[in-house]
């Protein structure tokens, strides 16, 4: 890898996180909360910083796969840490770790949280909070849909017939492009849901900071109780509708904008998706039904669905305590954590294409065993999968469920129980937010030993960067030339 | 599939059945025991029903794969219904769910029991369970080394350069030949186990049933409190010896008799199950201490050994409460579970084999990430692994992970909680024994709920057929010609 290089473009990124510091600065003058120096003085500490890496390394060498992985790797972890400035500078998160980890949250679009207080926070740090989730999305969009792919990585690479080579020239103009028209969508979207939000009885900051965080698949909010604080049918509705656009490819949306509504019907991972959620969602009713757990059928529906949407999307808002509910229940939604939303969406966990690809190929494998002769390809849409993506799904898979269970054996190690260990891993690893046991849905991490913290940090990076993007940084021959 | 053949096979196994069922008559008769007469009637039911199947269900056909899949998953079917008859009529185990599940628990070499006191069955019952594990060992040596490669399933194509195809003529005198050496080693290991027991004190019926348990990796004990009821480091010692031994591919064994040493010590999944076993020894050895669960380190390096080794090879013999010690230890257990013994032992789990061709393939696709341009295979041995096979283990442990993932839920749906349903999964998936929570070391399997208990049934079967064995039935165009 070439460092200076790589040193350079993160410098960019950095004045870049600089600027975005910058942006909770009117609100924490219109609200008076008192926090605009902790922003100003954060953003003058990511600019100097950023400004000397990028005025003192200066590389005439092109940009190639190695810098491109640690560009990304490592951009993610310094926003991180930059990102946390306001809360430390301000005093309202005493703890840097605890700083980094919910700033590492919110870049990741996990949501998982420290705070046991969220309320009490001033409301430039709350904006701050929900800005990091909305950035943090827009980064995935780019990644998954642009960059990624040319990387060699990523849920996409499974609808790519070639990925181009990745140099320089042919990377950055596609990049810029695809960026753009994606995050007009993003936008776009973004403003219906404040605004429909806003219409519901949501103030407009509260709106647009829950716009943030859903588009994202984020899920920090503004209220200590999520969402159900708003107590409000309507909003909760409105949620789910976004949210579940939110974990859909985002080139579909284009698509759909363009009219052509026809390729979004035919897409296999959408419809799957779909079912999936359907499916999810009436088996939740069916044993909220018959456990006794609700008694109104429209109580049932709204709670079912926004718990479905919001875990599978790997979102992670709150309207219920599921903790209360049959465990067949708990189990259906600790099995779609690990699914997660679609490829090329905000979505996390290990994407809806790959858990359709494992299915497909355990058929075929049956097949072939009961008609040795016969040739059946895995296909994907109408198109054969290649052999080599499919290898590589299946690696993804197996080395998922490997680093989950070495993050849960690690949080074991810290002094976690069993279940809270092990769904602290997952809610981490899948960028979702709350788990179960001592981190459900209506607890925090805060309690988390330090070690946990640190751990859970590594697996929210490496969730985030489907795995892959961050492991070769630990192969000695990545750093060699 | 053609029935008729099917079976005439299946005819021909269940007389086989009813002259193993005729075994433990004198032993009823010298302990007077009172059950001699049941054992007379359960091979006489046996023999007729296997006897009317045999004589009327003539087939000029040749055996062919599919027929193979058949006899292998009924045949275990069957042997686990008829060999529950001595429970029922004698009235020892007096629900016939309840005879059919420790049937099936022994024929599988599993070891979950629904006996609340083990002790107060008649003797000869006990011999037949025991016998049931010895039974089972022996089909599962043929099954694994010498039928299942040539119907193109199980771990040992791994090692095969090429799968001969399965036509009678050929098939007949290699399965015997085979078959013979392989029941050999098993008989000479038992033997010397027997007597190793008995030279620690234990009487000839109690060394007999235990060796049947450890060298199939079954895990019924004669006794309430399992192995621990001993109290004796040099039983303690033997039985972890030929636990060991079990988990070992019996072909190495056989290598190993012939003089070819180096082949043994060449072997990589040997090296790597060694390794695999010393590392979570000296694990549990290291967090058992510190957490001030042994203070001798006699006593915690006995216990962890005992406890690695009787997980790992699938076997699930209890010396200590391992739901006591610190829960990092209990993880790493329930990690081991999902591994198992090594392919074409008796052991278990995944294999052995297949947990290091995952770790190679991933290591191979972050490599090929690095250097896009470099060719690198993933090896075994020395031996490259053809890609087929790799997308069969590929597919393989995705299957065994969604099959756990199914399992749990319905165990949940039958009100089992998240830790004993899950635990309970995996322990008669990989054909353990115990599991954790309500099914843990010290507990058993009568209280979980009739349709848990016909869920866990599935699952050991499954377990020890190799997934797809039993699969490929539920496919429709297995039926049809």
């Amino acid at each position: 890898m070439n460092l200076i290089l790589t040193l350079r473009i993160l410098g960019a990124l950095l004045l870049y996180l600089a600027g975005t510091l910058l942006i909770p600065i009117p609100f924490s003058l219109y609200y008076q909360d008192g926090v605009a120096t902790s922003f100003l003085f954060a953003a003058l500490t990511t600019a100097s910083c950023g400004g000397t890496l990028f005025y003192f390394c200066r590389s005439r060498k092109e940009l190639s796969v190695r810098e491109g992985f640690g560009v990304v790797c490592f951009g993610w972890t310094l926003f991180a840490l930059f990102g946390a400035l306001p809360y430390i500078y301000s005093g309202a998160i005493p703890s840097s770790l605890d700083a980094v980890f919910e700033t590492m949250s919110g870049f990741t679009t996990t949501g998982s949280t420290i705070l046991t207080d969220i309320e009490a926070l001033p409301k430039s740090l709350l904006f701050w909070r929900a800005l990091t989730h909305w950035l943090g999305g827009m980064g995935i969009i780019v990644l998954s849909l642009a960059i990624l792919p040319m990387l060699g990585v990523g849920g996409m690479q499974l609808f790519k017939a070639e990925v181009p080579g990745p140099t320089a020239d042919r990377l950055k103009p596609r990049i810029q492009d695809t960026a753009k028209l994606l995050w007009g969508v993003y936008l776009l979207l973004t403003s219906l849901e404040t605004l429909m939000l806003m219409l519901g009885g949501m103030t407009f900051f509260d709106a647009l900071c829950h716009s943030f965080a859903t588009l994202a698949t984020g899920g920090f909010s503004t209220r200590n109780a999520s969402v159900a604080a708003y107590d409000s049918a309507y909003i909760e509705w409105v949620i789910i509708f976004f949210m579940f656009l939110a974990g859909v490819n985002f080139t579909l949306h284009l698509q759909a904008l363009r009219g052509k509504l026809d390729t979004c019907i035919k897409n296999e991972e959408l419809r799957f998706y779909s079912w999936l959620t359907f499916g999810a969602i009436c088996l939740l009713i069916l044993f909220n039904h018959t456990s006794g757990t609700y008694v109104a059928l429209t109580d049932n529906l709204r709670d079912s669905a926004f718990q479905v949407v919001s875990i599978l999307t790997t979102t992670g808002f709150g309207t219920a305590d599921y903790e209360l509910w049959p465990v067949i229940t708990q189990y259906i939604l600790v099995m779609l954590m690990f699914v997660g939303g679609c490829a090329g969406s905000t979505g996390g966990g290990m994407k809806v294409a790959r858990v359709l690809l494992l299915f497909k190929h355990a058929q075929v494998q049956i097949f072939r065993l009961i008609h040795p002769r016969a040739v059946r390809l895995v296909k994907l849409g109408k198109r054969p999968v290649d052999n080599e993506v499919l290898a590589g799904v299946l690696g993804f898979f197996a080395l998922y469920i490997g680093i989950f269970l070495i993050a849960s054996l690690l949080l074991a190690a810290s002094g976690m129980d069993l279940v809270s260990g092990g769904a602290a891993a997952i809610a981490c690893l899948s960028n979702i937010g709350p788990g179960l046991g001592s981190v459900g849905p209506v607890d925090n991490f805060a309690h988390v030993p330090a070690f946990a913290k640190t751990v859970l940090i590594v697996c929210m990076l490496m969730g985030r960067l489907e795995l892959f993007t961050v492991l070769v940084l630990f192969f000695p021959s990545f750093w060699r030339k």
